[in-house]
């Protein structure tokens, strides 16, 4: 099923789907980063979880009319997508205050974020994913001003039907970063991966937290947490 | 002349205008800081030439039809201004690529910047000034949408002057820093002081510095960098 490999990040690595042109193999790791890069670990299982989860996720999203890079689930750590051109942008949605928004502008810790903020991130580790403006972005990347406001648009889409699926479960949808990618019909889609690695969820009632936070601070077992985060997320099906 | 003293800042004191409500004396200082106050020092002069360059500036900009705060020159190093609530905003138009853009986005020094790259950094001294987008400038200030799209359009228009200005005596006009506060009327009009001290000034022939960067650089005078922009600037009239 896989052709050859692509390229490699993180979290995961992309193959070639042998047989299919224009469509990707992302094979989940095992591995987890932290602070860019600084704190990382070998946690076999991780892949799994990631991939079941994420799978989840864009199966729901495309079944709510969001147009993703998603196609299926192959195993137990892989999935087949449509091959885009990754726009180097880190797309961040906020409903409550957390994380790097807190401590660049000292706004107080879990503030309801109403309307959502959105934030745009440059996606370059050497440079350390700066936040940037929407004149950076034109600037940075090829979209247009007019690719800015529709992919924004789709974010908050996104962040609805995110909310009501995570709700059904008792989680808290705090933030989360997309990746948008332009497929070969020129359209832009949703791409990339929607986990516990790239969203921070917390229990509706006690506020723990069920994503890499956990990892990060140092305050849980990473495994644990995510196969937890998945079974309510199955509970709720 | 001078009543009761409201606040003092790094390079000005503001003081009521004695029988006068609504306007403000500004009183310049002798000091430079940079570095975000981690570099300073006391040039006696500088006070002189800063309120001499920014009230040119602020009466040339009237004349072209920018609404602002300044109303006269009073003193060697004083100036009469309508008081405004100020939005803690610092507006930040660039057209040429330099200092923390470049660091922070990895761009090319000196790359042309077209259009004009527009950016907002939230005024507090504690965060270290953080550079914002227009979600997080409506979430910490008092702003509107519609006020924000009216401080970017009125600081391109100032930029479209300033560079006329400028050209005419043969500076290049590299990137500024802006301040917008709201008058009695309701009114955003534009503030504080452009200066050496706010611009990144640069000879048009050689490229010299022809403003504070000498200072932060340590790379020339002070005083006889802003001396010479005066000379410069007035030669133009
Ligand atoms: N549909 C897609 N087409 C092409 N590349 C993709 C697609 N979805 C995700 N990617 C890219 O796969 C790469 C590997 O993912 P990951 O390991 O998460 O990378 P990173 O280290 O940048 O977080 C990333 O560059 C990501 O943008
Ligand atoms: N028209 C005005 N009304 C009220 N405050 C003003 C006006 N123009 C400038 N100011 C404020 O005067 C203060 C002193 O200026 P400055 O010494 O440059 O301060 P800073 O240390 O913040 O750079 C600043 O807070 C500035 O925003
Ligand atoms: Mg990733
Ligand atoms: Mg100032």
């Amino acid at each position: 099923m896989k052709g050859e490999l692509l390229y490699e990040g993180k979290a995961k690595r992309v193959y070639q789907a042998e047989d299919k042109p224009g469509q990707l193999v992302l094979a989940y790791k095992d591995d987890v980063t932290a602070f860019n890069g600084e704190k990382k670990d070998t946690l076999p299982g991780k892949a799994r979880l990631n991939n079941a989860i994420s799978s989840h996720v864009f199966q729901e999203l495309h079944e709510r009319g969001i147009r993703t890079h998603f196609i299926k689930k192959l195993s137990a750590t892989e999935q087949l997508v449509h091959q885009s051109d990754i726009i180097p942008l880190e797309v961040v949605v906020r409903n409550t205050a957390a994380g790097s928004m807190v401590r660049r502008l000292g706004i107080e810790p879990k503030t309801a974020l109403t309307p959502p903020v959105i934030e745009l991130f440059y996606k370059n580790d050497v440079l350390g994913d700066p936040l940037i403006n929407d004149d950076h972005a034109l600037l940075l990347s090829d979209v247009m001003y007019e690719d800015l406001n529709a992919i924004k648009a789709q974010a908050l889409e996104v962040n609805r039907q995110l909310i009501d699926l995570f709700t059904a479960s008792g989680i808290e949808l705090v933030d989360f970063k997309l990746e948008f990618g332009r497929v070969a019909s020129g359209n832009i889609v949703l791409a990339d991966e929607i986990s516990p690695d790239t969203c921070r969820l917390w229990d509706i009632e006690t506020r723990e937290n069920l994503d890499k936070d956990v990892y990060r601070q140092g305050t849980g077992d990473l495994l644990e947490v995510y196969e937890k985060l998945m079974t309510r997320l199955e509970a709720a099906l």
